[in-house]
């Protein structure tokens, strides 16, 4: 199943569709489902209960709404650092033996479409396309064997950095954290729809049109089974918390010359049976 | 002002004291403000008006409730690495010209009297005592001569680490958010009951009674104010963020030999103005 989060006006709605064609339903309606982030809590049976709902509802017109991240409260947003193997090399570390982990907020989110905010005090706006596994099960100290089990679906980020902020000190949360710079989406697809863990598929960054990161998921050094099984180590994973699995080689700031996102530039994402997520580039206002 | 949150039974409370005596309503009672972090959404006069309200309610018998952390739900909760020059020395850093910036998780949170968990795959819990700091206003590009105009109010963190996954990569987010690891409180103690900033307030942290931290807060690298100033260069602060500020030196990875927690250990944080937040170490189950 494909899940697409939206609001249209004032109104939050879900829908279900195959990545073209969505039908789906608004909160008012009758029927409505709730939100993905309550349907995860829900256990298994959920999605395809809500999936059978939102196939009654009316069909949704793409260029009317606006798309919402997937999860757009989630408990917890993992960041893995260095997950590809040509990325750590070209960003200067060694291959890492335990993913560097660090956090999202919230509020730093946007969906499909709406733009990513370069802010004021930099100008070192960079983009990184990323798998996200989102977490359907609960679990602590859960086995590389087990884990799958445990991830409900996936999605697409673009964990838009501002690499000088990232590199004011060993920390790289904050550059990771400016307001309006993650995009998630455009839809949620469940675990059923994809390859075991998500691997092989075809990972693409476009900036203009142009690409500039291009890998395979088999490529990640921590695979989605290895990283849900590694977090589980230190906290109870609970549904809807999102891990953000890392990006290829090809990021801006390692290039030379560098290549950041300005103003106007449009930024696509594509992972092949996960859909394209295109973000413009704005400056901040 | 000086709040309390509370659960007493299943419901949640609040009330309000002097550090000792407190008086406060159920959230089932008639004339309940809400919780701190609702009422800090709610601009500068909520909390003066939940204080009278919830200085007619019932004198609360502390031996009864439990603690929660004042805010218990924040959309932020941004932490401050090496922001004591003797700690970060004693971490073998140089000293920091841009804060080390982190985040903690919610569900990583207790508050007052509740056990911190060492967790089954390490013996390296270590204590962290920090003040904290609560956005009260809304801003972005905060300066730093209004920034304490955006700070609500104080509180005490025991920052608890788990140091080797906390240096398993160079991001230190994992080690500091293993379950029941961050603990907050005992209370909330509003701006204006203490210096501007939170300045030269003795900071204490004792292991079984032992002091192992003994500082001033006027000793931070990054003083409140600077710590609002930056942090609002990347995000528009909301009300109910929180920011931890760091810890004084004398953690105990760096003690030779070195001093971590245990099973049946008490850790107790005290800074002057905000009370002691103490917390019963427990091995995880």
């Amino acid at each position: 199943m494909q899940f697409l989060n939206f609001r249209q006006g004032l109104q939050q709605g879900l829908a279900v569709g195959d990545g073209k064609t969505f039908t789906g339903l608004l909160a008012s309606d009758a029927g409505y489902p709730g939100s993905l982030q309550s349907l995860v809590k829900q256990g298994p049976d959920a999605f395809a209960k809500a999936a059978e709902a939102l196939r009654k509802g009316a069909a949704i017109d793409l260029a009317k709404i606006d798309y919402l991240p997937p999860f757009d409260n989630p408990g917890r947003i993992f960041c893995i650092g260095l997950n590809y193997v040509d990325h750590s090399v070209e960003s200067g570390f060694e291959i890492p033996t335990y993913p560097a982990i660090f956090s999202r907020f919230n509020d730093s989110m946007m969906g499909h479409g709406a733009p990513i905010i370069r802010p004021k005090v930099s100008t070192q706006l960079d983009y990184e396309g990323e798998l996200v596994a989102v977490i359907g099960k609960p679990g602590r100290y859960i086995s590389k064997e087990k884990a799958l089990e445990h991830v409900a679906g996936y999605s697409i980020f673009n964990d838009a950095s501002i690499r000088d902020y990232q590199r004011k000190s060993a920390q790289w949360t904050i550059g990771k954290n400016f307001d309006d710079t993650g995009a998630f989406g455009p839809f949620f697809v469940t675990s059923d729809e994809l390859p075991p863990g998500a691997t092989g598929l075809k990972i693409q960054t476009r900036l203009n049109g142009a690409v500039v990161q291009d890998a395979s998921t088999s490529s990640l050094i921590f695979d989605v089974a290895t990283l849900v099984h590694l977090l589980s180590e230190a906290v109870c994973l609970q549904p809807g918390d999102v891990i953000v699995t890392g990006t290829p080689s090809g990021v801006g700031v390692a290039r030379k010359p560098q290549l950041f996102m300005k103003h106007g530039d449009v930024c696509e994402v594509e992972i092949e049976g996960l859909g394209i997520l295109s973000n413009l580039v704005a400056d901040e206002q």
